[in-house]
């Protein structure tokens, strides 16, 4: 299977982390890929032009990460990171909370990215930053269970992805957000050491 | 089961549809939401202030529409409009192909109404412009199976996805994907044909 990915991207890094998880990565061959605009290739596998892709040996083009998590998932078996019965719902209702602050995240980057200075327009930047900072506050008051505390010892996609988010805010934004989250961020240490994947996946210094 | 809402929002709009299409709709009380800035309550509901939120009888609430949707599908006894075997992931497909649609649709709103003139980017709004048109190109090349062509007779949650797609296409930017696109519009009169809720979440005029 090939993966359009990009080691910036955390949407990518959590689909190679659950791929590790689940046992899969050798059956992975990342091909990088550009977005904004996208390579040629990339526009006929996402008309959305986004990254990750995962284009299965004999099948067509899966996308976005959450559906590939689901698909790498069922390949290993089914119920491994996505639990099937309890639990469910609360990893995927976490996945669905990192994946909305790395959007809130990445709209803050591309503000920067994307236009020239005069078209920058503090308050749409403020309000992304306050979703996250929101999301980081009722994180750091119950933080999710430990990865791999339940559930076959594997961290579930509800961690995987509330990792890599965290970790596109160390990477994007200097980690500001460990000053207000030490619970968080022992959690975090804990991810790291419990699945080593999280530490390859270490994007590029910005 | 409480679902905070808005008749605006093309991502609860989904929510509604697939609730009528399980069975469900009777189980489910639609509390209208604000969100830019989110109202206290959907504030301590999600952090990300982002609607749709279901508030289950019992339980934690649940966020995003694809959370929700995946919910609502257990609780109707599964492998309804979520296939759990043939077909699962190019369903999901569909249905990330159709919200990435609309969260690019939504950003080129967002630039009117968040942002003074001098503060908005042609270029951006054209990108975004840009990934909704290569999807409607594809989806108008290779327009999906009719709904309750297949599984159970119900549509899916791709169809459903893309359904709210071309509706938000529709109501904010007043049909114009229809001239290039007869194929995908003759499957949406098929869908609202089939789908009699769709009918019945059409938003007010904008």
């Amino acid at each position: 299977m090939q993966l359009r990915s990009s080691p910036m991207s955390p949407y990518a890094r959590m689909v190679i982390i659950a791929a590790d998880v689940l046992g899969l990565a050798e059956r992975l061959t990342i091909t990088p890929a550009s977005v904004m605009p996208p390579d040629g290739e990339l526009a006929t596998q996402n008309p959305l032009g986004k990254i990750p892709v995962l284009v299965p040996d004999n099948g067509r083009p899966l996308y976005d990460s959450r559906v590939i998590i689901d698909y790498l998932d069922s390949l290993a078996g089914g119920d491994q990171i996505i639990p099937a019965g309890v639990g469910r719902h609360d990893a995927l209702c976490l996945q669905a909370l990192a994946i909305g602050m790395i959007e809130a995240a990445v709209l803050q980057v591309y503000e920067r990215r994307y236009r020239p200075p005069e078209r920058q327009h503090q308050p749409w930047v403020d309000a992304q930053a306050a979703k996250v900072n929101a999301a980081l506050a009722v994180l750091e008051q119950d933080p999710p269970a430990r990865p791999g505390a339940s559930h076959f010892g594997l961290p579930d996609v509800g961690q995987i992805a509330l990792a890599c988010a965290l970790g596109y805010l160390d990477f994007r934004f200097e980690g500001a957000w460990r000053a207000g989250c030490p619970k968080l961020a022992a959690w975090l240490d804990v991810f790291a050491a419990k699945v080593p994947a999280f530490g390859r996946t270490r994007p590029p210094a910005a």
